[in-house]
């Protein structure tokens, strides 16, 4: 198994919108973007639309941010299980350099068109695009 | 020190805005939901708006809510430290009757009117009003 | 016929975003929340998902709210009709102990499965959970 | 005084995020557009960028819409007081040519620099763009 | 083919969410709501709900808008091809009472029940509701 | 002047929210994105957080993208004028590999304190992190 070190892409202006009252950045909006982030970096890594959030471990919030402020998120897998991906996670401050967070594991886990935990058939990372869906996804009506 | 019951007070319904492309609630758009309620209780037990999440301890989502379902957040006191609140947090599907996540620990820091950890000076839960800030939040800038 | 007490449950915490050029709480999000508030309520009273809003009697803006403030809203069944739920509701502004508005009579009908008026069965108000649906809502198309 | 017909300004394209579970037009995206529409109108006739939701007469939703119609919203003052305006207002689907819900009266009131009510001099509509502020609203602090 | 002057609908209230860091209105939001209008302007010409973006010519952004001005959208009509409409739109500040920006041509494709450009059959402007649709866009599955 | 490739960082995920009535990407959710990856390249070239959209060469929207893709947005610097920075920008979808627009030139201008064009004393691409701000946005007031 191949692990690599974390990769930033995705970059985030601060906005009003996302500010706490103490005038810093809003834990929530902080959550809602390394969640998507990491839903991102799953899709390229398995190649399934389909992976869920199953398991994130403990988060200190080290550092924050201010209105203006860039922050960029980092992820690396760390883990290929049989039906799910462990993932590495950082958010960076670009302005004060600092980290704001660190997330050690993120666990995704793969699904079939049942719904259900399927085999993803990988064990190590990719840094080419060859395993990006080339199909849409279809309707999908989740089981009961 | 007193520490009591989850109590639920706050209540969702999930919308087409908060699904990922499974048709399942998005990790994000929950975790956004608990910190949020989280800075409520917060304010409410600390008397103070200016408190920030400090940390989360690991997160399972063990099970998910569909469009149209109902959930409800729910949090309790379990510490308060000097300058700290330690909480613990559930999050459930009303209409699965299952718990959807559970986090032991988030804890928010109460700062001053510098932006740095103040004593909020509480040892135990308050099930009042009475601790509720009666003034507006005035301007605030953040210490560089 | 049994008809109680206001209950709040959802507390929202005034951002930014909910704001006027005036500075205070925006009554386009006032109206917007207390209406998703209503539809919870109803979905709990009725069990059924599909109940939409008929009418609203008129509202007062007595108070506002800022930035930072908590504002709770609350709901009580004052009248079950055949195929709908009458309901009073306030909103509270928690800082500064003031009733922000409160309206007497909010309407909701209960929806059958083709989009019409349906009985719903129930003449008084629960305090449980026992008419929570249990199944999620099915895809739905609207009728022409 | 003169009182004149409603006037149709601002459309609405139906989104995903404005329907309720129902696949019909959330109550709550209703009220936030007539409510903002009506800022605008008193901001035209009144010439001030402070004016207050004060009072909404009763609200019957007569009719509603889907996602992909096309929605108008139109107002016209009826009432002139010393320090507020009285406006009708009216949706309406352009899709099936129904009306979707008719306010009689909303009241806005209009505030000094103290966050006060305060007169504003008018007592006829203006069907120009005589009144329109020409200055930027300043740095604002509401009175406590 | 008759083609007619600028007729401006929808009103928009600039508030903090459409800023960007330098406390101007944010170009991102200005092409967002030119988008949209267009759209609907395309909607009421073609009597089509399916028609799309296909090209804008360039975007001179001469002026700006700050937190509580009015902004107004504009648009005519300019050419009717087989399968698309040319528009040219124009986006004022009230306040200032200059222009914010000129597109000169914004042209929508009109699209088939396939996905795929479709005759519209006209040849002019319409200034009556005759082309709006009165059906509902029914569920559209876009084509592979 | 050192001109260079474009580089790839932001990718999103398309949500409900961003899709049109035709089910494909909404064409103001991609000039909103495009505009902020913009703002977020100046400011990593400029060393600059007040800098400001002025101009966009024409855009085609050569193809589009559905629900559940992944999209990503590329930028390089093209010109290097006194007060401004010309960028050639790209949109494209991660599932089927195609370019959904390119745009020429986005043209930024960098605003002084007085909110006045300024010259920011750069004339080629850094590809590190050189000229990121240090200090945070201080409030800023912008002159009438």
């Amino acid at each position: 198994m191949s692990l690599g070190d974390i990769t930033f892409h995705t970059r985030k202006w601060v906005r009003p919108e996302d500010l706490n009252a103490n005038g810093t950045l809003f834990g929530g909006s902080l959550l809602r973007w390394i969640d998507e982030e990491a839903a991102i970096y799953a899709i390229v890594q398995l190649g399934n639309g389909r992976a869920v959030t199953k398991y994130m471990s403990e988060i200190n919030f080290v550092s924050s941010a201010r209105q203006g402020d860039l922050v960029e998120m980092g992820l690396t897998a760390t883990h290929f299980g049989r039906t799910s991906l462990t993932m590495r996670a950082e958010v960076r401050n670009m302005f004060t350099r600092e980290s704001i967070l660190t997330i050690e594991k993120i666990v995704f886990v793969n699904l079939g068109d049942d719904g259900k935990p399927a085999p993803h058939g990988y064990d190590s990372i990719t840094y080419s695009r060859d395993r990006v869906p080339t199909q849409h996804l279809g309707h999908f009506e989740p089981e009961d």
